[in-house]
Order: structure tokens, then sequence, then C-alpha cells
């Protein structure tokens, strides 16, 4: 049975305020309806389009500054950052990311989302990632948005930090990886 | 005490046979030379350019097309090819490769060639990586080559081809990685 509009609209509200970077596109998949009819959801709910979400939240929380590279050389728009603590950026796959045949994201991609996030992460001058653990867990196509979120888990017995990464498209996750990263003041 | 002319070129010509993607450059630094008697040697020995030797190796031995992507996805060019079995490329480090604070190569470059040389390994029309486990050994930095050599090590319970790869500066291992690749005839 189909939603009544006002259960639709709370539950979108809901939906926006636990994923703020999800698309209307995602939206509209989830909730059964045209994207026109999220828009005008949206609307109605006084809550602004994806970009605008994305650049308060940017706003808000973002007052740090990254010290381990110019921001310019992240892989990714960078939506949140505490230093030596965690951080969060997007990237859409374009059609450059993905292989021509099958349009699925290439791997180096989303290595490089999270990669250049654990080095963003890190409150050094230099940072260097020594080893790694990754893993795909389900393949991105084209046009989706992953969310990469990083977390600082302390450091290793030598000296290097270590960096926890999860990237989601929606909710789904679908790459993790470990960094244990090299820092100048080793 | 300096190597007479007739031992260097001895030895000149037995280090390119055993790394015949070794440059000029690195030749006169190992040998403590100019890169100008360099040339002069290899021209009295017959041993053509760093770019011809890659020619001859890729017409002689690199007989397989490969399946898993267009040939020109693969980051890094491609010298050697056996399907399912090994498989070596060279990537030259240049500006867009390197961190522009320390002229560093960025960790995603020297995981993308290595990543790709596992893709294109495969013998098959699909080939996704499902998991890794990489190693940075030593920063790689803007002008050197990275010769990233690929080898099959055969299954694993779950059908995935595992694929080593190693990759050298010179002689002196930079990165090294273990790929779980997917296959469609899984």
């Amino acid at each position: 049975m189909k939603k009544t509009k006002r259960v639709r609209q709370e539950e979108l509200k809901t939906r926006i305020e636990q994923m703020p970077f999800t698309t209307d596109e995602e939206l509209a998949k989830s909730f059964g309806v045209s994207i026109q009819t999220i828009r005008l959801d949206r609307m109605e709910l006084g809550i602004p389009e994806l970009r605008e979400r994305i650049k308060s939240v940017a706003t808000q929380e973002w007052n740090e500054t990254v010290k381990a590279l110019p921001v310019e050389e992240i892989i990714g728009e960078v939506v949140d950052l505490e230093l030596d603590d965690r951080a969060i950026s997007i990237l859409d796959i374009r059609p450059e990311h993905v292989f021509s045949r099958n349009h699925i994201a290439r791997g180096h991609h989303l290595f490089a989302q999270a990669n250049s996030l654990a080095v963003a992460l890190i409150n050094d001058e230099l940072a260097l990632t020594a080893r790694s653990t990754i893993h795909f867990s389900r393949p991105v196509k084209l046009g989706e948005r992953v969310v990469a979120k990083a977390t600082a888990k302390g450091e290793d017995d030598k000296g290097r930090t270590i960096v926890s990464v999860h990237s989601f498209v929606g909710n789904e996750e679908v790459f993790a990886g470990t960094f244990e990263m090299y820092r100048s003041n080793q």
C-alpha cells in the first residue's frame, strides 16, 4: 500500500536527518516516488537541496585546517574534519572513475578517496601510508555518491597512527580499509 | 679505485641483461660515471636505449591480449603478459603523481598501477578486486620509474584468484601487494 503524503514526509525528514548526504535520486527510489515528488516534499518541509546541506555541514563542523597536504590534493570533497580524530568526504562517481565496459568504479579511485582522507586526518606536516588492508564489499556504479568516513584509532607500537575508513553508498558499505600512517613527528 | 672501461662495460652488459628496464640515469649513478659515458658505453656495446629495449621485450614476449579491461585503461605501460600467470608494467612518476609539497609519489598511483596489472592478468571478461593487503616500503620520488611485477598464485577456497604484485625502483622494492580477484567464471 502506498504511504500517505504525511507519513512519507515524516519519514523523509527523519531519513535526511540521519543521512544528510543522501541524494534526491536515492530517496525517490527508496520511497517509490518520482524525483519531482521528493523535491516538492523537501520544499514543503523547508529542507534545502543536497549541495546546500553539504555546505551547511561544512560550515558548522569543519573548522579545522588540513595540515598534511593542500586541500585541493584530497580526492573527494571533505565535508567534516577533526584533526587526529575523524573526517568525512564525498566522491561522486563520474565517467572518468569507471571501467568503460561495465560502468563499475575502479578500485583505485575508492582507494584514493579513503587514502587521501586518512592523510588529511593527520595533524602533522608529513603523513605517508606505510601499510593498508582494504576490502571492496560491493561494486560501485556510475552516478553513485560515495561517502567515506575516517576515524583515528590510536597508535601502534611503532608510533604509526591507525586510521580506519568505511565508505558507503546510501547506508550500504562498499569499501573498508585500515591505513597505518607514518607521520613526521614519529 | 675507478673501474677500467672494459670492466665497466662488461658489468654494464650483465646489469642490463638482468634488469632491462633500468635507466641510463640509474646506471650512471650506480657506476659513478656520467650519463654521457653510459650512453657511449651502450653505443659501443650495441645495446639500444631503454625505450627500444622495452619495445623489443614487448614484441618478443607479450603475445597475449588483455581480456578483463581495454589495454588503455591499464595504469602504466604493460611490457609483459601471460594471462593467469604473470605481467609486468612500467610507470614513470611524473608531476601529476606526486604530492606538490615533497614530490613523493601518492600511494594511490602505485596502488592503481599494481591493481590494474592484477586485473589485466586475469584471463576473463570480468575481474574485480575483492580484497587487498598492501605495503609501501619506501617513498618513490618524482622522476623515478616503477616496475611492477604481478604473479598469479592460484585460487583461494572461494575460487578467487590471488595475485601478488611487487614494484621496484631499480632493484629496490617500493611496494608489495596481494590482491584477491573475483572473476566472472567463478
